[in-house]
């Protein structure tokens, strides 16, 4: 059996998940009909403790050593962010090394570059663990669903958010309570900027974006939108008009190129992203001949993300021996599309005044922008004030519009606020 | 761009998907870096009117032409059936041609020898679109998630009984009422033994246990039991207790080795197999890394087939001037248990006399036989007869023990019938 030397950069949970999934083998080498041998490990502290017990010697803090080493022909990355994994990910292709790596970060800005390092050095760069942790789906698109003109894609692609979310939604409670408790517990990092902000689901939609449709967007140009200003009452107004909300990120084709964007969304209750909850993932794929596909699972966590890792390594180890990849391969490129082209429904929810004319001042701004309303209602009020929360559900509209839209209900003086404008996803032949 | 010639078994309505899909090529070319060239088909009758035009000359009425034909580097099977395909597969084989085939039968049946056939000759034998049509399953079992050793696979598999087992839910309405519309309408054929029966979700799940467990069970030791005893009141009495009724086909391991089932079970509401409705399908994986992994997406139908066949012919295509396959990997054979081993709570319908101390009789049968009440609810009375509905809820209990006293309780006189028994799927830690 032939054994296939791997190098690690990191042995963070996810690299110790790595580290011992290949040390107890359980019978992969039986399965893969390749044997994993983890050569050496970059770390950044000797002395710290490891929840995995390495054979002595393997360990480093130089990562140069890892990259180099001529008898590593594997090298997993698995430090996350862009410095150093970038130079480092250059440099083991450039030395002759397949790499493997989880990390969405330095795919997302990076890619484009590395990919191309990879092609001319004639090694693979694979990086299924970097979208939807233990859920196969870079590979899938891929390979089993090639045939395929893949039309969209849509996904719950980060844990923390649809954790925050569920939570609120299930227990009515307010997004900064549960968001303390989240961070807590674990779910949530002490800066939870990169979760709530959007930059996690950015950077799986960008890398999705690249792999399924050949568009190149630089991170900036993606439409990004947090949870922030999700309230505990936009769930219970959501719910009677049926819908949840979830934090999407979609590429989807339109007429003026690949359109991206990562914003909370309006789900209808009966489609199967409503149902994903807690730190569960789901990837929607619409391909041309298979249809939807939805791929459910762990999006993260050390053990699931693991999994893909070594997915990945144990492909790049079974074909070591074959030519290496072709390069022929290429998708048509497409332009990413603008956000303003995007058509969607909406749910307006503003504190107005509570008093007769003040809907007609409304519908006019809505109408001026070529906007239809499917449906209003007045949900709570707040007597003292003398106002109420509106809630208006739009026909389809241009992104475009629907902001011009919200601007100029702004500034009517019967509109206290416009608390929130959510997007509602549309599936199958929509109004 | 290397060019490969194809030669298509069959021109039914998935062969012609394929062949539609292949004459388009809507960019699959671009993607995939080689061409296919659709070389000969072997159709039964030539007179026949096709859905897609194929160019003059491809047609023939002999499938030998095909699978000697030195020019054809890869042989698509779509007919179907054990008789002629397992010679046709075996002769491509034989005669140096790669084979991708979407026919679970003659794969379940006799799947050990052709797998062995493809060993000897070197060549490649795939078979994607036999198992949860357009849903990637077999391929990223045995590629994705080879690092993890799988545990279980579960699956909602056919698509007619869950059509069927939909609208009986949706509607109240009766087996019988059901499947003859089922029929009308083109879900069910004029004889839907193969459906309805199970042997479909048998073939299947049959399938996914040689690959995933490395079980080699003949057909006839599966326990197999189909959905015509399920009744209207059975979906109505298990909504009351939080559950639907789905056709479940299974690959666990157990202690005594792999058990393979494929029966109705009660599905509790709040698992995602609840909600797969219609036509659709959904495989639960759960690996020893990855955890648990749902995917969902069209069964059946010529699209979605023709998108995993033609994502076989692709991965064998673009592959096919490489090594060939190594053959070195091998799944340690697990031995296959007996369905009395299994373990479950079971759903119990009876019409039993209404009167005090039948409950006592039956209670003692079932508590002589190790099984535990968990719940029992008198449903429907009929004053006429003097008798009920009794619903029983076990706790987990031995199937073999459930035999037994389900045999004694056929005996009892105040049971009038036992209408029913269905297995409970449990989900992570149960009772």
């Amino acid at each position: 059996m032939r054994t296939v030397r791997i190098g690690l950069l990191g042995l963070g949970v996810v690299g110790s998940a790595v580290a011992k999934a290949m040390l107890d083998d359980r019978g992969m080498a039986d399965r893969s009909g390749v044997r994993l041998e983890l050569a050496k490990v970059a770390v950044r502290d000797l002395s710290k403790r490891r929840v995995v017990n390495l054979p002595a010697g393997l360990l480093t803090t130089d990562p140069a050593e890892v990259v180099n080493d001529p008898n590593i022909e594997v090298v997993v990355e698995l430090m996350g962010g862009e410095h150093p994994a970038f130079d480092l990910i250059s440099s083991a292709l450039s030395s002759g090394k397949h790499v493997v790596t989880a990390n969405k970060e330095v795919l997302a800005k990076r890619g484009d570059a590395l990919l191309a390092a990879a092609a001319e050095a004639g090694k693979r760069l694979v990086y299924e663990a970097s979208v939807g942790g233990g859920i196969p789906i870079l590979n899938p698109i891929s390979d089993d669903l090639l045939a395929n003109r893949i039309e969209s894609v849509r996904a719950i692609i980060n844990g923390t958010t649809n954790y925050i979310l569920t939570r609120m939604s299930s227990e009515g409670a307010a997004y900064d309570a549960v968001l303390a408790d989240a961070q807590q517990l674990g779910y949530a990092e002490a800066d939870p900027t990169a979760d709530v902000d959007g930059f996690d689901a950015l950077y799986k939609i960008a890398i999705l974006g690249r792999l399924a449709f050949g568009a190149s967007a630089p991170v900036d140009v993606i439409h990004r939108e947090g949870i922030g200003r999700i309230d505990a009452r936009d769930f219970r107004y959501a719910d009677e008009l049926g819908f949840t909300i979830k934090l999407i990120a979609a590429a989807q084709r339109t007429a003026d190129g690949l359109l991206l964007r990562v914003h909370p969304s309006l789900i209808p209750l009966d489609v199967p992203m409503a149902s994903v909850n807690g730190a569960m993932n789901m990837v929607e794929v619409v391909g041309d001949l298979v249809g939807p596909l939805w791929l459910q699972g762990a999006g993260a966590g050390p053990s699931p993300t693991a999994s893909a890792v070594l997915g990945d390594v144990l492909r790049v180890a079974r074909g070591i021996d074959g030519p290496g990849p072709s390069g022929s391969a290429s998708i048509a490129a497409i332009p990413v599309a603008p956000m303003s082209g995007h058509v969607c429904q909406y749910y307006i929810r503003l504190t107005a005044a509570d008093r007769p004319g003040v809907l007609a001042r409304i519908a006019k701004v809505l109408g001026d922008a070529a906007i239809s309303i499917r449906s209003v209602i007045q949900m709570d009020t707040d007597a003292t004030s003398g106002s109420a929360d509106l809630v208006i559900m739009t026909h389809s509209a241009l992104e475009a519009n629907m902001q011009e839209a919200a601007s100029r209900l702004r500034g009517l003086d019967v509109v206290v606020e416009l608390d929130n404008l959510i997007r509602v996803e549309s599936y199958g032949p929509t109004a």
